[in-house]
Formats: structure tokens, C-alpha cells, sequence
């Protein structure tokens, strides 16, 4: 183990070493004003460091941008050079970046540029497109230190290990193949088990929006960086809301596939071998189409024939054909897609910006004409418990290995705890099962509500919380249950943005009804979360990822556009 | 625990009341021969006990029979009893069944007739065909014992379970709901974890074709049975073999799809909740068509929505076209079909019967014109450490506890010892991730066939045999790693057979090749193996089923022609 000096050395030189591989042009020239004194640096404030033309292009979002960089009309260097620049700033302004590789997305750029001059056509239907990676994805001659200071200038944390520096992960691969552009790793909390980003090398990943807060985890970087628009879209990672949390918190698309959709093959992980509860890539984005482009485009790379946990189940057309039909005929006033609200769990009380929140989308169901049913699903208590046995399960061997490389210490936000009680194979068997019934509950609950839509199928989807909060306060994260059933369940979900708290709407009301009482918690404090992004979960059936993105173009749309007419 | 005259006089009283329930007219007034009068039990000896019409009934395949009873021309009870009569002589014969309800199912199958005069159609795919169960699957008001004498009157070991009695398999209800008939459940070893079928309750199962050996394990009651058409259609379950082997000693055709396809839920199993390696239902039958007919009806039920580890992928008829429009080609002398043939893993040489079996198998293949290569897979050694590993990884906790119930003895050909040391959860992760980098690199190897196969496509699958020898020897089975290595990589694998072991022909060869002698094991007893069943596996991509059970039913009739013109 290496002295508390050699860790903080070794941090401090990696801290450095990102913000000297950003370019001198690219600096900014005088210190970032206090988040008191600037809480939001998003929009105008961002854009004061960009011309006119980098905003335009990296304000596009991942499908207007392929489309003009599939076709030539925008060169994939001037595309890649513009986030470059923007994901450069993101990273002084709020501290959202673990690696960044700008001259070798640059190279790769030009590379595409020059095979469209010559063949006239994209390499893929990501040709041109930048696209971030959550720090976990390796990349030849890029660290992966998924935070651990010890990890820094090894394989994941082994320094003779020859796949340093050479292996790439197959997500990696794919990418490249579709034409994509790669050019940062984004941070995360180190061991990736918590709802805020911190870890001893880059520090605090604060919230754009309100850098008072912030900007979720585990895949927070990737969170805060679109919120810059430093990124048009990118992959996290969640195994118990970590693609879901940081999308909220940052008013972005995030959606958490089922298991087996998304290669994980070659990537970094935290306890990996745990199988309980699958961590599962998923793609995070501005707009909910970008989610289906990169989606799309990763399966199109057949990854089953590449990472033996994915399962051989190519993008069905037939599923969106069908989900379309029934939105048309919602949109021509007939719908019969009814849809669940769960607006608290029965464990953790929600914050008045949630419950508006969920009621302005529940208003914004009625008004779509779709059927809105409450939903009284099995305990949510037992998934709770379900969900931290398995994160608890090898009582922090894995987590104390990976520190004590270094010596460094473990942020008080890491859910696990170092010296925990190692479960018996027999013990997790046991857990197994017990996860095993709860599933079968969940589902025999799910397909109950037929009886109660009136349009002969079960929920076509359910909308409840992403957190009992909007963006939270630093080292406040705890509930972790509105994600993390979700995993435990296996059922796909997607962040849909919604709106942003509000000093002036989100106060205790002085006459509330009984239903709202029972599912607020009033210990909340409306300014400091004044302007916070506020999100909803929009959950599916397991493996019908191509149903919730579908719904979730039009529904997310809808919402917003009801959301912004009021 | 219970004493040991307290387990005989159980186990004693549950064998009697299984004899009990076969009605006196289908009872055998004479003792039945020693195995060394009459080895074979099958065809001409059982038919002396049968009427013109059962026979007819009894050897037709189920998709004959589904044609006939599904349309009316043959009544449900009419079938039924003339199976309830062989399944008599069957058990009378080898000793293959652990529970008969034939009044129950005498009762289902006059419903059936009732509802098909009145509504003049089938309840559905499998209206009045009788379909055996391997004794795992819960009916209501019928025992589970799995063998286990601590069982006996009790839900899976528990006196007290509410679910005793009145519990259904999900598999159960779903073969109600397509019209099969339940008529009977078939031996296991106990434990389930053994390649021979034995227990303190039915004794020993034998093999019908040699009543020297063993029927398999274990699913061995469903392949004795079959062999002897006490039913035309069943289903077992596979961890390491246990429908293949059965199939292959039986000279039937038995699936084992790849996880999440069939519905395990609600049904009794060994460890329960060891998900590194998961036990998974399959059927068997006489005919490979047998197989896609069960099959593809179980998925019509849409198990996905009733059991939360079955995976959303309906029976898809593109991939059977697709499939076919190969074979077409090829039966016009053009095929672009390719597959490997591995005649030993490198680790347990075979027997002179199983090598010929599968020169028989390349010959009909060359003969059939497909392109055939050798298999040189990554190391099969590893791949059985895997699964020894993953079947010990409880030391042995869970069999104990239900040996313990009673406090009879383990049979010696369990594969799992009692008081073993149980892994740890760190230890188990690690063992998961090298049960995925194995896969991982079987993955590839298979990808990297496509450079010699010349089809452009790497092989379309692969022939093996099922184990080193043909139908055991009782208490000398132990190489399980010719199946198990399918179960390590989770892929589709099929039983076909192939001939019978013959004394003139499967003798040492005065001079062997090189190449012969690499892989025959020499100790083998050409007289005791002569007429036991002789089969192949034939194994395929992982969740390509519906690839797997087309091409086994062209290639089981064309190695089946080529093998009889010889």
C-alpha cells in the first residue's frame, strides 16, 4: 500500500494531466465564478466561449448531426473539433472528464473524412458522430481509471498486465465500426455505486444547471457534459440507477436497457462476476431519439456474436411498426394505450418538485386521451432489500482491494462499506430465489392491470419517480429505491425530462390534500434546489426496449410540449 | 432425521402405491425375464401385451397423433388409456416411473372430447396428445418427490407448505392449456445429479433396448419410457446432460435449448438459485419433429409474461424459412451448409461404438454433399472445471439438507458430495467471470470457422458425441464433459441418434490408424454394450433453436437413411 502522500501525488499528476491535454486555445482565461454567484452555466453563459457556428453544430442533436455527417453536408473533423471545444470548457466548469484524447479524435476524423471523399458514403451510420464513454470502456493508449487512483498507468489496477493500454472493450469496437468519434471518458464515483460523481482524482462532478448540486452518478460525468452539450449523446452504465439518476438530474433522455442488450464484454466494472443483479450499458442523450440511434446502430454491430451475455435479439421493427400504429391512433383521439403512475413507493417521500412533476405529466397523459391508472405493485420495501443484499454481497472485498492499491480513502457517497459480512454461496442462493419470486409478483402484478385499462392489454408502460428528489444536495443521495427496483426487475426504463424545481410553485401548500401529504417529505429546502431539473422514470416489460423508446419519442415530446404550454 | 427402517418402510410404501395405481388389467401375470434371457424389452416384446389398435396409437409420433386427435378423427380417451396401458408395462418393465394419475388423465381427456363435440375444434396444439413429465414438475394432488424419500407427502421437503398438493408448474399449466393430457412423471436420481437413474424409492431404471444398462440420467425416466412408447412426447430438464444423455442411450431425439426459453418456474430443483450454470427444459421424443411441435407450442403460451427468466423471443418462423431455404439448396446439390464434427474433446476417449457412430454421421454428411471441417475448440478440460466447479460450489448443502429429511443414503453415482467446502461469494464471482472469458473464446473459435468453411459463414453447427461410450454400465458413468460443456457455454444441443453398438463391428481394430487411435478408449466390453443405442450431438449457436430443430429433422432422416442403406 503506498503512503497517503504517494496517493495524493499520483492524484494531483492525473488531475494536471487532463486539464494539460486540453489545448492552450481552449482555457479559460479567468477563473469560474462561485456557484452562488452563477448557479446555472449552462445555455448562454457556456456559449459565451463558443462562435456562433460551434454552438449550431454542437446544439444539433446526435440525429441531426449524423445526418449531416453521414451525408457529407459537415465534415467529421470541424463536428469533432466543435465538441472538442465545448467538452473542453464542460470539464473547467464543472469537473466532468477522466480522460480526454482530442488530437487522436481529431486523427480518427480525418480518417472518416478522408474515406467519405473517396468512396462517397458513410463507414456507418454513426460516420462522424462524437460520442462519450463513461470511464469504464477501455481504448488503446487511454487509462481507464473508473476513479481508483490506484488504477492510474495500470489495467485495472494490475501494472504488469499487457492488455494496458492495448485492449479496447467491444462497445469500443462497435463504435468505431459505425463511424463514431471518441474523444473523452467521462467520471464517475469511484467502485460506480453511488448517486453523486466524486473521486479522489478530478474531485466533485457539480450539476451545470445548478452547480449547488449535483450532477448524479454513477454515470454523472456523462450527465453533466450533455447538459453542456459537450456531448450529443454517450454510453453509461446502471445497476441501480446510474444511467437513470444523472439523465434526471440533468434534464436528459437516459435509458437503462434489460440485460443482455448491450455488450459489456472488455469493459471495467466494480465486483464484476456478481450476477445477481446485471450492470447494463445504455446509451444517455438530449433527445430521446438520439437514445434510439446509438441503440440502434450498436445492434446493427450483431454484439452477440461478440459478447456471449448478449442476447441474439436484433432491433425488431415489427415491435416499432406496432407501437406507431397505436400512437397514431392516440393521435387521431382513439387511443387505447393506458399507462401507470406510481407517485410514491410507500418507502421514500418525495419533494414537492417531484410530485408537481409527476402530476404535470399525469395532466399531460389525460390530455393526450390515454387511459391513467394508479399503480399498487408488490412491495417495494422487499426490492429495496433485494437490491442492497446484492450490492453487500461480498461485504466490500472487491471495493477494499481496489483502495487499498493506493491507500486512498472511500468518499463517504460509496454505498458499500469496506468491511461487510461475505455471503455464502448458499445465502445468495437463497437470495436468488428470493429475487427470482419477487420478479414473478412484479410480473403477475403487471399483467393483472388488463383487467382495469379497459383496453384489453395490461399498462403499456409505467411513469413514477427517478429519486425522492430533483438534483440533490452534495452527500444527501441515499434513496437509491425508484432506480434501483427497476434493476432488480430487469425491466428497461428511460429518464424522460420534465421540468426544473421552482422556488416560486414547489412550497409547502398551506391546504394540502391527503393524498398529496402522503407522499411528501416536507424537509426540503425549495432555494437551494431552486432550478433544478426534474425528471420521471418511464418503465416497460422486460426486452421491449424498442416499445419504450418508441413511446418515449412521442410521450416525451408530448410532455413537453404540455409542460411548456402551461 | 428419521431412522433407517422409518426411510425403507416410506420409500417401501410410495414404490408399492406406484404399482398399486395401475389397474389390474394392465398388471403382468408373469414375472418378467432376467435381463440376460431377454436384453431387449422393446418393439416385439412389449407389443405381446398390447392390442392391434394401442400399437397402432402407441408407435405413431406425436405430431401424428396431434393430427388425428386435434381434428377429432381419434378420441382424447382413446389415446390416452392405450399410453396409460404402455407407461403400465413400461414401469412393470424397467422401473421409469415415480407417479401415475391415469384416472386423472382418463377424466382430462373425456373434457377434451366433450369440448371438441361441442365447439367442433381443438382446445389447442396439443389437444388430447398425452405428454410425460419428469418428476419435477408439480400437478396438483400428486407428489415431487424427485426421488428424495424426505419428499414423500410433503412440498419439496416442507410438511407444512400450504403449496402440497395444489401447487402447478408453470409448465403444467401451460401444457394444460394447449390441450396435452398429464398422465404420469418419470424417474430421476435422486438429486437430479447423475447420468444414471437411481433411487431409494423405484430402484434402478434400465434400459429398455439392453435391460443390462443404463437408461441415463437424468432425465431417465423420460428416455426409458420413450424407448419403450409409453409416451410419444415429454419433457426433462439438462444442467450438465440430463436430456441428451437419456436421449442418446434411448435412440431418441432430446433438446436442450438454451436458457430463458422454456418456463422452469414453479417446478422443483436441486440448488436452486445456483444461476452460474442453469438447469433448463427440454423435450424429448422419438422424432426430431416431436420436438419443434412441443416446442413452438410451450412459446405460443408467451411463458415470458408468467416467468420472469423466460426471455421474449417467440418461435420465429423467419429463422425456420431461412433454414430451409439452406436445405433446399442443398438437396439440389448445391449446399452451402458447413459443419465440424469434434470425434473426441481431447479429454475422454471414446468408445469403438461412439467413434463409429460418428464416422457414420461424417460419411452421411460428405454423402449429403455439406462441407465438413474438424473442431479444434479452446481447451474442453477447461470448460469441465467449470461446470465441477459450479455443481460443488455449495459443498454439497442443499443435497444434504434433503438426504437428511429421511436420512437415506446418497447413491454412489451422484456426482456431488455431501460434505464439500462451499465457495465463498468472491470466490463465485471469480468463477463467473471465467466461465464468460471461456465462452468469450468459444465465441470467437466459432466466429473464426467462417475462413475455412468456405460457405462465407462459419459452421452451421456441430456434431459430437454424448458421452465416451453408449448406454452405461450401471455405476461406471462419470465423463459428463461431452455434454457439459454445452451447458458452460449455454448453447442448443440435440441428441440424434444414430445405430446400436454391435459386438461383430465395434471391436478392436487389428490395425488402427493413427488417427482412430488417438481417440478409442480400449477399455470397453464389445458383448455386455452390444444393442445399446447409439447417438450424436448435434449442437448450435446459442438461442438459435429454431436453426437447430429444423436442421435436425432434415439431417436426423438423411443420417438416418444413410446409416440404414449400409
Amino acid at each position: 500500500m503506498a503512503s497517503n502522500s504517494t496517493w495524493r501525488a499520483q492524484a494531483e499528476a492525473k488531475r494536471q494531466s487532463i486539464l494539460d491535454a486540453i489545448p492552450e486555445k481552449w482555457r479559460l482565461a479567468t477563473p469560474v465564478p462561485s456557484a452562488t454567484e452563477v448557479r446555472d452555466v449552462t445555455g448562454s453563459y457556456i456559449q459565451q466561449f463558443l462562435s456562433k457556428r460551434e454552438i449550431e453544430i454542437t446544439e444539433s442533436d446526435a440525429v441531426d448531426i449524423a445526418a449531416q455527417t453521414t451525408t457529407g453536408r459537415w465534415s467529421a473533423v470541424e463536428v469533432t473539433e466543435a465538441f472538442c471545444h465545448r467538452a473542453a470548457l464542460a470539464h473547467q466548469l464543472v469537473s466532468c472528464l477522466h480522460e480526454v484524447f482530442f488530437d487522436a479524435a481529431i486523427e480518427d476524423a480525418k480518417k472518416l473524412d478522408a474515406y467519405f471523399a473517396e468512396h462517397k458514403k458513410a463507414v456507418g451510420p454513426l460516420h462522424g458522430l462524437p460520442v462519450s464513454l463513461k470511464d469504464q470502456f477501455h481504448i488503446k493508449g487511454i487509462d481507464t481509471t473508473m476513479g481508483y487512483v490506484g488504477w492510474i498507468g495500470t489495467f485495472q489496477g494490475e501494472k504488469e498486465d499487457p492488455r494496458f493500454g492495448t485492449k479496447e472493450s467491444e462497445l469500443v469496437r462497435e463504435l468505431r465500426n459505425l463511424g463514431a468519434v471518441l474523444y473523452c471518458k467521462t467520471s464517475v464515483p469511484t467502485t460506480l455505486m453511488a448517486g453523486e460523481t466524486v473521486n479522489n482524482i478530478i474531485g466533485y462532478t457539480w450539476n451545470p444547471k445548478n452547480r449547488l448540486l449535483s450532477s448524479g452518478g454513477s454515470s454523472g460525468g456523462e450527465g453533466a457534459l450533455m447538459a453542456l452539450r459537450g456531448s450529443p449523446a454517450g454510453f453509461g452504465t446502471d445497476i441501480g440507477g446510474s444511467i437513470r439518476i444523472p439523465a434526471g438530474f440533468n434534464h436528459l433522455y437516459g435509458l437503462r436497457p434489460s440485460s443482455g442488450r448491450m455488450p459489456y464484454e472488455g469493459a471495467a466494472n466494480s465486483m464484476d462476476g456478481q450476477s445477481t443483479v446485471l450492470s447494463v450499458i445504455g446509451p444517455l442523450a438530449p433527445t430521446a431519439r438520439s437514445l434510439t440511434l446509438l441503440f440502434k446502430a450498436v445492434l446493427s454491430q450483431q454484439p452477440w456474436y461478440h459478447d456471449p451475455l448478449v442476447l441474439e435479439l436484433p432491433w425488431r421493427d415489427a415491435i416499432v411498426e406496432e407501437t406507431r400504429s397505436l400512437i397514431e391512433q392516440a393521435k387521431a383521439g382513439n387511443s387505447t394505450l393506458a399507462f401507470a403512475i406510481m407517485h410514491w413507493n410507500g418507502v421514500d417521500r418525495v419533494h414537492p418538485p417531484i410530485a408537481r412533476g409527476l402530476k404535470l405529466v399525469e395532466q399531460a397523459l389525460q390530455k393526450m386521451g390515454h387511459r391513467v391508472i394508479p399503480w399498487n405493485p408488490p412491495s417495494h420495501t422487499t426490492a429495496d432489500q433485494l437490491l442492497f443484499k446484492t450490492f453487500f454481497m461480498d461485504g466490500g472485498v472487491d471495493i477494499k482491494h481496489h483502495f487499498g492499491l493506493s491507500g486512498e480513502p472511500k468518499a463517504s457517497q460509496v454505498l458499500i462499506v469496506e468491511d461487510g459480512i461475505e455471503l455464502s454461496v448458499s445465502q445468495l442462493a437463497e437470495l436468488n430465489v428470493a429475487k427470482r419470486e419477487y420478479q414473478k409478483q412484479y410480473l403477475d402484478y403487471w399483467n393483472s392491470t388488463a383487467e382495469l385499462t379497459g383496453t384489453g392489454r395490461p399498462v403499456d408502460g409505467i411513469f413514477c419517480p427517478i429519486a425522492p428528489h430533483a438534483a440533490i444536495i452534495p452527500n444527501q443521495f441515499g434513496a437509491v429505491g425508484y432506480t434501483g427496483f427497476v434493476n432488480v426487475l430487469d425491466y428497461p426504463s428511460v429518464s424522460i425530462p420534465v421540468t426544473f424545481a421552482d422556488k416560486t410553485i414547489d412550497v409547502r401548500p398551506t391546504n394540502p390534500s391527503a393524498a398529496l401529504e402522503e407522499h411528501i417529505e416536507w424537509n426540503y429546502d425549495a432555494d437551494t434546489y431552486d432550478g433544478a431539473p426534474v425528471g420521471v422514470q418511464f418503465v416497460g416489460r422486460r426486452l421491449q426496449e424498442e416499445k419504450i423508446l418508441t413511446l418515449t419519442e412521442y410521450l416525451g415530446e408530448e410532455i413537453s410540449r404540455a409542460v411548456g404550454a402551461k
